[in-house]
């Protein structure tokens, strides 16, 4: 049936452990038909809400007399990836165990490389961390360096750069172990990124999850990119009368889409945008729909589907 | 060469990412050094002060206004071998770098199964997490069914049980990984804890490192074990004027010095006793020694060589 890389929402994994574990288990069910269809599956995930509270948590305790050290943004990210990839792989080794199939599924802690000439590193966009007062924000910004901003009124976040994921470091090891019929978590959060001098170092920026499961999508060759989100069809005219549904869409379609602003920004936009990439890479198809749809979307029965 | 599983010390890696980042750097040359001799590595490792960081910061801040839910041991366990494994990979892959080898290193988040029966758990002996009071114990026993025990003057701790190690989930995956060439990172801190009732779940205990780098290295049917620690070689009557460097020990004079009381609980005790384990059941050898000497100890230069 070929080979599919397929990408879970951070959002759609909840709030605390307890929530993750019970949310996982639906995902898990998903995943498992389609491997019972016969793909070989990479998993790529988000980890907005999850790598936010790690931060969190530690930005909180190292202020207090616990003798909590700081923790940076790369490794926040690797902790979310670990965290996050237990609770998938348990999952669906759990439904495995239950529809008793017999296979390997693991989890890749995954380190993304981004340019450090990338555009985005001169205008940080992505908000991460705590509120803090506009005096406290200019001191950070003085002492620090890192670029603060006012965010919806709610207060100053500090904001991080968006880089485009260059290279998976990881994609060998993925792509041999898809071969030989292991289920791979891998790319969590869109990767650990990191930028190469004359070394590898981990730098404080999100790399978005989508751009990051096309560029693993392509790297593996898959035949498709299935990005799972809320809906179980993109929308344009969405929230209005005039909304409607797409079966399909052509990257022309979606670049005309996207100049009419009909794609929400952090939403909508970054997973059309993901497909566009994958499909003029590959000349493959790209699958954007709900979880609970997902096999249905497959077997060419709903979700949007984006060709050349 | 062959095949060896080489267990490292969770203590060596430092309390911050700033020391763990310098501190691996070392590791990841004697690492590195291994791969010219030839050998396919597979990395252990302990996690002990960075799981208790972690599940200290999850536990101060669940307790703020933050918002921050609490966190279990096994989801710490998960996050630790996310941010322990990610620096361990970044080393070595700069290292390799460095010396222009072409090779693939990555970190596998691992479970290990552990038997609810395992009689560890009717006697819980691991002190985790953060000092109470003894009415806080008391409290914290009645509304949690945890154990609480009085921690060397310091006020109470939660224990949890210390079970052996049955099944490493992920070893067949390890093992192919390490047959095509890549450096594995794996099994942290002994392994992320679960029981298999009707499905697999999480527990909270603490599998020793050191037995489940044994376990590991029989799984993979390595042809060497190697633990690391702070010293060349194991001594006998430690600390005193009769102190002795051994070379090499026998399993049966090992389990004469056990008798004696020769090594310490949690620290050369259970090395020594992972070393039994793996020579007993593979009639290979096993090795003790520094970071610093491991080179020469697989040389036979130095080190602590525990054989039948």
């Amino acid at each position: 049936m070929g080979r599919i890389v397929v990408a879970l929402g951070g959002n759609a994994l909840g709030n605390s452990p307890a929530e993750q574990v019970e949310l996982v288990k639906n995902t898990a069910k998903t995943i498992v038909d389609l491997v019972e269809d016969g793909y070989e599956i990479a998993i790529s995930h988000g980890n907005g809400p999850q790598v936010g509270m790690i931060q969190t948590a530690f930005e909180v305790a190292s202020k207090s007399d616990s003798k909590i050290p700081e923790m940076h943004l790369p490794e926040c990210g690797a902790m979310s990836q670990g965290y996050i990839g237990y609770h998938l792989v348990s999952g669906i080794r759990n439904e495995l165990l239950k529809r008793n199939i017999n296979k390997e599924v693991t989890c890749l802690v995954t380190e993304v490389e981004v340019s450090q000439l990338d555009e985005a590193f001169k205008n940080p966009t992505k908000p991460i961390g705590s509120f803090v007062s506009k005096e406290e924000a200019a001191e950070l910004m003085t002492k620090t360096g890192d670029v603060y901003i006012e965010d919806a009124g709610r207060g100053y976040r500090k904001v991080v750069a968006s880089p485009k994921p260059q290279c998976i470091l990881e994609r060998n090891t993925i792509d041999s172990l898809l071969t030989q019929g292991t289920i791979v978590v891998c790319v969590g959060g869109g990767g650990i990124p990191i930028i190469k001098g004359d070394e590898y170092v981990g730098v404080a920026a999100v790399i978005d999850k989508d751009l990051s499961s096309a560029k693993l999508a392509i790297d593996l060759k898959a035949d498709k990119l299935v990005i799972l989100t809320a809906v179980e069809k993109v929308c344009i005219n969405f929230n209005t009368p005039n909304q409607k549904a797409l079966d399909h869409m052509t990257t022309n379609e979606a670049y005309t889409y996207i100049d009419q602003n009909q794609f929400a920004a952090g939403s909508m936009l970054p997973k059309v945008r993901a497909c566009i990439e994958f499909v003029e890479k590959t000349n493959n198809s790209a699958l954007i729909t709900s979880l609970e749809k997902a096999k249905a979307a497959l077997n060419n029965q709903t979700g949007t589907k984006i060709t050349l």
